[in-house]
């Protein structure tokens, strides 16, 4: 049986300041991508967002990102190597403690903003994170931007990895996806996403908008809490994939090429 | 045949500011206390500094503190109860990655500055730091300062830990330190400091500088790596303890009462 | 004819995070109590809360607290008295150069959270806050909880001044709110909360739940943005006091005592 | 009588982090930049090297730079125009207000680390700096690396400005600094670095290690505080040129092109 991970970003509030509706899409997911503190997230939040995530069965990921909060970790910056990787490794580190305190299991690995952005350009920064979090938990799996080259770096890696496609973007032949300025970048319609991805995991393939399928790994889809139509996207997703007879159910992460 | 650990607060540098003189510490203390990125350190300094512990044999520590950076962890906060217990744990855990990451092990932990201060003085806070600690990491050894809140905390607790007497500061008669304000209070001179230490650690108790001896776990001494002759007070501490035939060396941890 | 201030706090989004009803707010008020940066806010709420204040005509204020981001400013901290001092200055200063640039005039300094309320209950903390900000603009007008330590200050220092009483909170008979946890301690009720306040304007004094009336400063009404009822509040009170004839402007401050 | 100011960036401490030797510098230079608590400095650090600046009647310049402290503001952002502004903005205002409280006065404006190499090559990115100083204070002395974009931008704003060049960095024909790979790029011996210094005052001209002088405005030169011979260049280059008989004192300021 087909089956596919529905993963979304979460624990993104901070001291007293709310964002995103985790509550409500921890009823949809079975991923979710907890920030540790540098670009979203106190320890607090982790925590509740972590306790929730375990109670609900929702497969918990580490989601590190720039230090950067009044960003949000989504202005890039350059950093040294060693920089990255300590980076990494320390908010790795954190949600790790906070996950064992809560009787929780880090399974995955996902980049934030800028950081996960310039990863998918470059293999070799791709690799210097992924590789830094493996020498912290070797056996986490690494999600990453089918068709990237995130994906490069963890074939090279040798890791766990799940490949990960978006709900509400569409893509372009050579699998990048569409400029958000071109009309019908980001789709808005929860019908259309819903049909699109029950296609896409049926082809196991990345169906651009023109031009032929493209192969790929699609363990996981991406799914958004904010914007007016986020949630409904994401409940209609998962409503057709479950209807289309796909089992919706954590990755349990892949090896090598696809 | 007796033995003594030796241990100092390190990793305090940020950014490319330098704080204290952890290459020649390293070579006279047991166990480093490693600040963990909240009050000092960064995920940079936290790396280098398990590195060159390990290499040299010495003993690891999370040493976590407030979040307070400009106070350097030495202003009192007052945090509500979760709070309190997901602080130690995201900078518990930050700590066991960034060592895992760099071969090193996280043997025991120590709280820093202000958060110390508090829990040496009310115990129902220490064992919320520790106890939130031992939920990350079951068998860390709790380093405590000998006959105060923080030690009962331990005891009751039933984990492992050690008890700390400081090289530099004199005793009043039931074990608290002699107010800095009052003449004799800093120990600065190496020879009386390390001489007392020898004595202190012979009698398994704290010696006050006026009243009978105090039982108490000499397990380990708190050295500095500031101040005009703390390296002189640290390396005269360890030359006189060899000097006496007690073997200096990392704790094993106790249990227990004393 | 009476008049009366209207103010809020304002300008407490961070980065992406979003806080308060800032737009529906500034409609109501006549005094916006700007944070920042350091508890709240940042260079770009600011900016942009001080220009539609300026836009609306609505007197703007400095806000400083402390500098914890997560905690909101509402955990107190013990700070050195010259560290209190420029920890004003430095957000006054910010404050000021942000308004300058907008066009915009920084009229009055409230202090937030858990700054202000040590303030209330110490006059010599108060009067090294106000002072502090005195000497970066001797002619701000210090805004005040009526009949607490700060007034104290203010009537000692010798400075510009307005007093403040609560839209939504009861007050005991010496001029202190109502414990929370009390029942009626918050006024919740729109038609009660602006009847009351009516009454105390005119009467110029606080009206205690029980006892006798309280000759006070009652120059602006603290109103809020969070809540459920709370913008319900704010515009019963304003149209309360303009259907009993009341002014609703701006305050001009006062000097000395009452 | 020629004459030329002495620079150098001050202030940078942070919390109980010393770095640089100030108060030394402070004998030497006739200008300093002092950091405004978000690359470097902290409030009390500011107050504290206003104080002594004023004292020694040294003038005082701000000294913005990007929010990153761990990185010192070495590390390039990206941000959007308006953040830009509103950073500048703020630590401007901050730094005036500090100084206002310290009874100094704020006369120039020197962008920091990455901020300053991006806009001594983006002369678009240094009006929008510049362009909203002069929002906050318009009649500030904007300093400038002579022959940059930077020079371009103040030229265009018609501001007041100063132009500085490097007592310790060899330059190129076309006026760039020599790449610090390169051998000879950085000067590190006193008597050659001073002597080069009047030299250059002399002929209101960068000289190039090869190649014709490049007329410039020589306003000012960039002293260091930090390495092995910083403070050996700074004062040399202090006594060659007061030997020379060039006035050693602070800019006033120039307006237009050169």
């Amino acid at each position: 049986m087909t089956s596919v991970d529905l993963n979304a970003d979460m624990g993104e509030s901070f001291g007293p300041w709310v964002m995103g509706q985790d509550a409500a899409l921890l009823e949809v997911v079975t991923s979710a991508n907890v920030a540790c503190g540098m670009h979203a997230g106190d320890p607090d939040v982790m925590a509740r967002t972590m306790e929730v995530a375990r109670a609900q069965g929702v497969g918990i990921g580490a989601h590190p990102g720039f230090a950067d909060l009044q960003g949000f970790g989504r202005r890039r910056m350059h950093l040294p190597e060693a920089t990255l990787r300590h980076l990494v490794q320390y908010q790795l580190g954190a949600a790790l403690g906070i996950a064992r305190a809560v009787g929780a299991e880090v399974r995955h690995l996902k980049l934030h903003g800028a950081l996960a952005n310039m990863a998918s350009e470059d293999e070799a920064l791709a690799e210097v994170c992924y590789g830094s979090a493996l020498e912290v938990a070797p056996e986490i799996i690494v999600m990453i931007l089918a068709a990237t080259a995130q994906q490069r770096a963890v074939e090279r890696l040798g890791c766990l990895w799940a490949g990960e496609i978006f709900a509400d973007r569409a893509y372009n032949a050579d699998a990048t996806l569409v400029d958000r300025a071109l009309p019908g970048a980001v789709i808005h319609d929860p019908e259309h996403a819903a049909a699109r991805i029950v296609r896409m995991v049926r082809a196991g393939a990345i169906l651009p908008e023109e031009g032929e399928a493209i192969p790929a790994a699609v363990d996981t889809i991406c799914l958004h809490g904010d914007g007016a139509t986020a949630l409904e996207i994401a409940r209609a997703v998962r409503a057709a994939l479950v209807e289309a007879g796909i089992a919706v159910r954590a990755f349990e992460g892949r090896r090598g090429s696809i």
